[in-house]
């Protein structure tokens, strides 16, 4: 039988709404990721009685409990005095972990405050579970029947010790029933369901039943899952290269990158390869198809200049074309001349212009914008036109990865021009 | 005493986490915003058994269960099948839903699948919660000691039921028992232990135990939040009053906005207020914080021109001075010059330029870069130093914000170097 798991998410601001509760989906995937199903969600707030109900109850149900939330220095933070109740031990003070907070405090030049050491308060026995990014100790009791893992609230310290910490430990303590392994897929420009009827029939490719085909939307990209169970690594591996190769062909050009890559990585060490530096021209974007490619390792030799405005005659003066060029209704071929007159400007080997015409009036569901973007070098320039809908931020969000996404295609010698599911012809 | 409400969600998509439980934030929202606080949330899967345990349980310890999903035509919507078992009832076919449902797909032009039959069995007895919208019915029962009113998953179709059907079903039913109001304050460059201390012994300022202080850092900001409880909106708003004002005494100049407002909207307020337009100079932040400006509706008017290198001397060039200007360490002499020459270069009232200096090496924890930024009119300029810590990203967010902030304080002739606490000296 499956180990019993389940999520416990804590505080006010989950409980009333304030907040989305993204920490209880990405702790679900990550889990379902390494084939550990969730089985029950609780959310509570900040409150004592509701907090060792909570407790109790998963204790009494569960083999193991991620309890998130209640780690931090403030008064309603309250997990570390609850768990030691429920656990039936008392709170004791933490003098490596106090003393971690400390070099914490003293790396960035300042004093820890007197309320921080309610952090170093671990329920007596507790097993430390470490947080390499903050202050809020990680720890791991027993309550009831169940293991109860403790996290902070903060993402990206919960990330690093869901990963770092409580997965491995979880596949130690439930057994690792068998091998298993996730492939990802990320593609712009099909939807889920397009997506589906592309991989029909492809579970039935592994006929034994251990590969299960998932998918993930989260705009503008989609994320196609494999997970596929195996007696051992080499029984999956064997198992699954037909099968990411079935994937790769049917999903084709969509694919931008694969597992851990990110479309701004792919872009990145295509330029790099080719030697080229990059200039980017934006408007409505404002700056965050820029903002995609320019901080990372390596882009200080490649991104060469970003150039902003919401205003076309701006744009033109700033690469050095007359206020004509930009005249009239924006098409192609006003973003293929400012491609062009950017490579003048910068010195850079290519140059990206993606230029957008918004509707008029207020935002709303209908509200459209039409986009015109160009990739020059000196031999050549490309360009596409889309009209994309859904109101200004998901316009916003869609050219973004539109302008990256054709940057890809271009620098690895695909047609820009494929349609996508979100364009309205 | 308060009334027990509970939300119980349902479905396989929100349990694994594939879909972000929005429609959980929603209901709990709404209700606290009609004074009607949720004490507890569960969250299961489309599994027989599980949501039969969670329906009893709930039906045990609650007043009134919000359940979310399962009111589908497909096979894994089970809600009415578990609900009348849960409440030891029949289904019962209900000819007038039916009837409804054909009227539905007749107005589309279309023949109602013979799954749909489905949505109108209902538990014998249920109580019909009208869904204008869609074909699910919604419906209440009773379970346990528990009023339970049944809503579907899809989003459009829950929000009307709720605010249609069930807020005033509950209101009439539990009472109005107070009012209740939640007053947000956000701020950049204090951390949650400071902000605690500063505001310490302020819940003592309402004698009658109603105010709720309670924080939540999402880096770079940190959200102060106060809940206030009363008679009724009158009594909330009274009570309120002193303690806003207190918060913005303590908080001063760090408050950057209240309640749904975003820095950047505050920013671009001020700058349209000073009939001003803006030059954005930036480097390591790569666009993002143009980014967080331009694309608001009319910032077109406002964002003149954003420059983008991570080139030093680029960054020089494109705003016409001499590389000599940019050469030996970055210093706020430095960013001057640049925010200086880029109202020339772009004719704008005021420029920001936000330049930093990465260590050198692999990314880590202790990774830093220092900030050297600049605001620059026609008759003044400022600059701040500052030096971060805490890894690329961490330094990027960190910047980006302090930006943005920098510009909110002259803007509103605030002083732009006031430590924060994310700076090591």
């Amino acid at each position: 039988m499956n180990p019993r798991i389940e999520i416990l998410c804590t505080g006010d601001e989950v409980l009333t709404g304030a907040t989305v509760n993204t920490n209880f989906s990405h702790i679900s995937q990550k889990l379902g990721d390494a084939g550990l199903e969730v089985v029950w969600g609780t959310t509570v707030g900040d409150d004592r009685e509701t907090l060792l109900e909570a407790f109790l109850r998963a204790g009494q149900r569960a083999d193991a409990v991620i309890v998130n939330g209640g780690l931090g220095p403030t008064v309603d933070d309250l997990s570390q005095e609850i768990a030691a109740k429920a656990a039936g031990v008392e709170l004791e003070f933490n003098a490596d972990w106090f003393a971690r907070m400390e070099a914490y405090f003293a790396r960035r030049s300042r004093t820890m405050p007197p309320s921080n050491r309610k952090q170093a308060m671990l329920p007596a026995g507790a097993e430390v579970l470490d947080n390499p990014v903050g202050t809020a100790c990680g720890f791991a009791v027993d309550i009831g029947r169940a293991r109860f893992y403790f996290t902070p609230g903060v993402p990206r310290e919960l990330h690093r010790m869901l990963d770092e910490q409580i997965v491995p430990r979880l596949l130690a303590r439930l057994g690792r029933p068998s091998s298993n392994r996730l492939k990802r897929f990320h593609s712009f420009g099909i939807g889920e369901s397009r997506a589906d009827g592309l991989l029909a029939g492809l579970e039935s490719m592994v006929p034994d039943g251990s590969l299960k085909l998932g998918f993930r939307a989260h705009y503008p990209q989609l994320e196609t899952k494999l997970t596929m169970r195996g007696a051992d690594a080499d029984d999956v591996a064997r198992k699954l290269a037909p099968v990411e190769a079935e994937v790769r062909r049917r999903l084709g050009n969509f694919i931008l990158a694969e597992d851990d890559r990110k479309l701004e990585g792919v872009v990145l060490d295509a330029l790099v390869q080719a030697h080229a530096t990059l200039a980017v021209v934006e408007t409505f974007t404002g700056g965050a198809i820029a903002a995609r490619i320019a901080p990372q390792p390596g882009a200080e030799h490649v991104f060469r200049r970003g150039i902003v405005s919401r205003d076309l005659v701006e744009v033109a003066r700033s690469v050095g074309l007359d206020a004509d060029t930009v005249s009239g209704e924006l098409d192609t071929a006003i973003a293929q001349s400012v491609a062009r007159a950017s490579l003048q400007a910068t010195g850079a080997t290519h140059a990206l212009a993606v230029l957008v015409a918004l509707d008029e009036g207020a935002d709303r569901l209908e509200f459209g914008g039409t986009v015109c973007l160009a990739i020059a070098t000196a031999d050549t320039v490309v360009s596409r036109r889309a009209r994309l809908l859904g109101g200004r931020e998901w316009i916003r969000l869609g050219t973004i990865e539109l302008g990256l996404d054709c940057l890809r295609r271009f620098l690895q010698q695909l047609p820009v021009d494929e349609r996508i599911d979100f364009e309205k012809v």
